[in-house]
């Protein structure tokens, strides 16, 4: 299992897999819980999307630790209308509920055309690429929608009101392979900020306003005021969008009012998430094949100009090398099973 | 009739609806279209929604001389499933169509608590924010989406294939009068930029680039070359989006597919619309009076903060002030009653 160098291990899928698990229930979390987180973390470490990979571990076990999260209580899906689906997560990780929610979201899109659901009490800290991607691979467009802890302040202000609330949306295509864009609304991440901050490095003009409101290249002054959302009053319109959806539509927390139940024990944020999917079939099965192409198209003439790129295909690269197993940082594997020890 | 001022002219709205039909029936538009129109310009009129208003009967009128929309076919209404509606506009404009299938919508979302609405094979030359609105008003959240004719590239890129692909989303509040913001995914629109040109003046940097690929803050050099997505990739995914959900997956063109049989007019580009609504109800009728406070304080809170607006206020600001007419400049005026004479 050790790797070539010293300070690398290889690790196959299936031991990142009992890795996450096995770190999960031995912290208190129930298996089901820690199954199902241990299948989200290792899609994002073969996808080497590190924001969301490994590392969350370490956040999810203090949530557990903590009390904060429900350890063992189970999702429960209620289908609100044929075509509106809830899944009440009762203050447990999102990925059990997510799993929970998702076929019957397929199922219903299908059925109906077009279906919604909503994940309801979670405490949501995925990729939300990977939450959409059984949906697009199924054969729909499907979006999701999760705010965020307060940390963006809407273009125009200076005072954090906001969450980064991410915006994913996914098709069916190209090639099998969905295309797949997952982003925050906020200009940069809170952990790209603070990766420049330990780096000692400048931040980019644009990224956030200091305590003080004013503009500032200082990655600490802007943890310490707020962030801006992209692209100026549009991001910011979208922010807000994300705020209202994925909260008070399906009566869930907005950003602040997450941030004013939070514990700081650096796991995810409690809140809820907006899944909405439509079946392309829906608009005339016979055509489907036709417009799936048109999308291929579409993609194709993307791909040929010179410096683009598609949002999904750098994981789908990674994925394709990682097959076999993934190459960890010795130190990380090592503080990861140490956190498996009793507290 | 006349203003205090020579070279303006003072319309009442009825005036304006007046306008905008007897100038479209005048050109061989049949009554029913003519009328639909003349709700959607006079609407934007009051609004000071400028790029909307009342010089868009200019394009109008332009492609009904042209024969590029069909006079008098009627907006046939199909109700694909429960949940999803369809309109085929039969190459006619789409305010008639957008009529027929919005009231639909409402009530195919009021009682699924979700529903889309796919409106094909029409000239779309409106505001998406007044698309939205009656559904918005009648206590849904709501999107819509359409392409343009492409003149965007892709980030990264520096060819035109995506069209300008405006969003719109509409909330039920605050205050009766809904959260709605309606814009393009590109950096400016082409208008934008024509109205640089004509006076002489740069763009600014990250608007566009030039037939050579460079950037460039020449507005020729940018309207011979391609505009640009705003805030970067996210943007620019978001346009992709706009063109896979208004065009394939609904059986409609792309930007580029539109391009090609356009017959340069001045009138609207042939296209797709895409709806969406969600019925907040749908998640606890007795919860709604609760989450709709909870959305209200988040406007509050954004609007206490100094230099934040939200993004319907200047338009219903300018409603109010515009309740028993508008002013005019008189040289419109008698340009467009000119278009109803016989060409």
């Amino acid at each position: 299992m050790t790797g070539a160098a010293a300070d690398t291990v290889r690790l196959t899928l299936d031991e990142v897999h009992a890795l996450c698990a096995d770190t999960l229930t031995g912290a208190g979390l129930g298996a089901a819980h820690a199954q199902a987180i241990a299948r989200s973390i290792t899609r994002a470490q073969v996808d080497e999307c590190h924001s969301h990979s490994l590392y969350r571990l370490i956040g999810y076990v203090g949530s557990v630790r903590s009390g904060k999260a429900e350890r063992h209580a189970l999702p429960t899906l209620t289908r609100v209308t044929p075509a509106v689906l809830r899944v009440d997560a009762h203050r447990t990780f999102a990925p059990l509920a997510i799993e929970t929610g998702v076929p019957a979201l397929i199922e219903a899109a299908k059925t109906y055309g077009i279906a919604a659901l909503a994940i309801r009490d979670c405490y949501h800290f995925s990729a939300l690429w990977a939450d959409i991607e059984p949906a697009a691979e199924a054969g729909l467009a499907a979006w999701c929608f999760t705010i965020g802890q307060s940390c963006v302040a809407p273009a125009g202000g200076t005072q954090p009101l906001l969450g980064t609330n991410p915006i994913a949306f996914g098709w069916p295509g190209p090639e099998g392979r969905p295309f797949l864009f997952d982003f925050a609304t906020s200009a940069a991440a809170r952990g790209e900020i603070e990766l420049k901050r330990r780096a000692g490095e400048p931040i980019p003009p644009g990224w956030a306003v200091g305590p003080d409101g004013a503009p500032t290249t200082d990655p600490a002054q802007a943890l310490a005021g707020a962030l801006l959302p992209f692209g100026g009053h549009k991001g910011s319109a979208l922010s807000m969008m994300v705020e209202l959806i994925a909260g008070p539509l399906i009566g869930d927390l907005t950003s602040r009012q997450s941030m004013a139940v939070e514990n700081g024990d650096g796991g995810p944020p409690l809140g809820g998430e907006l899944f909405i999917a439509i079946d392309p079939a829906v608009f005339g099965a016979e055509s489907l094949a036709s417009r799936l192409a048109d999308a291929d198209e579409l993609f194709a003439l993307a791909r040929q100009q010179p410096g683009v790129r598609l949002p999904s295909e750098r994981r789908y690269a990674a994925r394709e090398r990682n097959r076999e197993g993934v190459t960890l940082r010795a130190k990380l594997v090592a503080e990861l099973r140490a956190l498996s020890a009793p507290a």
